[in-house]
């Protein structure tokens, strides 16, 4: 039986409920991050926890517990899963009070987090997907981690739908970013991707190719780049948590580099599995 | 102890958990409608479970339960919690399932529904409220009554912190409605309120004034208006099914109409109220 966190308790999957009148069930009001988990250690655990309080702060909801005390209840619960490699997805909402859409008063907000198993088989990487083009109809508060996420839902079923891993957005001519990803393109060398503002939520992984093109001096730019520069790209890939780096071999019917991985895509992926191996190897704390 | 729906059971208010996987928790999938009561007969019923069946159409989400056997159990708990006048809410989530965006397959929707007693003391109408302007910040699917409310509810939040009872929302120089109802504005002796379009929910209450406004020869316009409008208008209100038809005497610090409800407010309100009274009289079927 998998255990969950609820508040500051570990249990049995089966009982974990949350009230009716919790407000993330009623308005969606509530924040959530995912995080990696790599031979049971979290990959970029602590700019996770900045965006968490971040997203908190931006919707002026204040966290049940210290960020310190919910790291430690989070390992506890990759341990007491013995968990390997997968994810943690921890939500935490503004709590139970009679439905009102203003913010209640006293009310304490809820934590709830799962595990779930991954097995990273490197054997079969780069991959790659195929994507399809929609458009991006959510609010402009995209910057916070909500739990706001049907937008994103119906572009991901349409991806779906349509035998495709993802949706790449767009407003109007520009694109913004995928329905669980943010979107990268190289062309002549370089890397564009959208600037971190309200239209696109600043994913970790997202800064953390930030960090590996650097390492390895490929040029990077933040700017908005259009659909037709998607189309017309060299490399096209996503990043996200769950996701690491994959490329985006197709777009509706468009080939993207013949339909293959391209070079700065597979340096990036090779740098990013060495950071994985590396962490693997990190005495636990 | 208050009653409560859930699924096709009349269960006690404290036992009401929904799972911790629920898509309604993790992604604000799902849609819901409010419900006003009096005497125990539900107000404009029909309509509102019309506006239920394209929320699930348009979001592709299969009802639970037959509408018909929906009303059946939404009746029941009126009866159960011997409501006298209140309101009735009810949502429906695509149910639990193990995150992941796209939809689930065969998973039964969940829905949860709840009654609430409010007194309708005619003495103290028409009261009118003050009310804020806020920019429109939400998605473009406004049209579909989902749990998706945080653009709303941070709306909201910001009215009642500076005292005022609603926040009168627009996109740029345009209104749209208000974070959980639907404006009005009179010039010249004409009622003006937004098209029902992919900016605003088109709400009951917005289709009842059609019908008062329609019996009483008081000419009416489905057009944009601007926010300058709006401030310059005759009179101003605001209607939902909660707030029913009430008069905003005050937009930040701009005074509507002197500060006191206008007289086709007056003329609407009354002629509500007259409807009010006709039903408590029909007998239950």
């Amino acid at each position: 039986m998998a255990i969950v966190l609820y508040q500051d308790q570990f249990i049995d999957r089966d009982q974990a409920k949350v009230d009716i009148e919790d407000r993330g069930y009623q308005f969606g009001d509530g924040i959530y991050e995912a995080l990696m988990v790599y031979s049971g250690r979290i990959f970029l655990l602590e700019p996770h926890m900045k965006r968490l309080e971040r997203s908190a702060r931006e919707l002026d909801l204040a966290l049940p517990y210290s960020t310190d005390h919910i790291i430690e209840n989070i390992k506890k619960l990759i341990e007491l899963n013995h968990l390997d490699d997968g994810v943690v997805y921890f939500q935490i909402t503004r709590g139970a009070a009679a439905r009102q859409h203003f913010f209640p008063e006293n009310t304490p907000a809820v934590i709830t987090g799962t595990v779930a198993g991954k097995i990273r088989d490197l054997s079969k990487r780069p991959q790659g997907i195929k994507a399809i083009l929609a458009d991006d109809i959510r609010w402009l508060r995209c910057d916070i981690k909500t739990l706001n996420l049907l937008g994103n839902v119906l572009a991901k079923q349409k991806a779906h739908a349509s035998g495709a891993g993802e949706a790449i957005l767009h407003r109007e001519a520009i694109v913004t970013e995928g329905s669980s990803s943010n979107v990268f393109i190289v062309k002549d060398g370089t890397l564009v991707t959208h600037p971190a503002d309200h239209y696109i939520l600043n994913g970790i992984t997202r800064l953390f190719v930030f960090d590996l093109a650097k390492k390895m001096n490929i040029p990077l730019a933040q700017r908005e780049f259009t659909v037709d520069e998607l189309l017309d790209a060299d490399e096209v890939f996503i990043t996200s948590t769950s996701n690491e780096v994959n490329p985006v071999l197709q777009i509706d019917d468009r080939l993207i580099n013949g339909g293959e991985p391209g070079r700065i895509e597979k340096k990036l992926i090779d740098a990013y599995d060495a950071e994985v191996e590396r962490i693997r190897a990190v005495p636990f704390v």
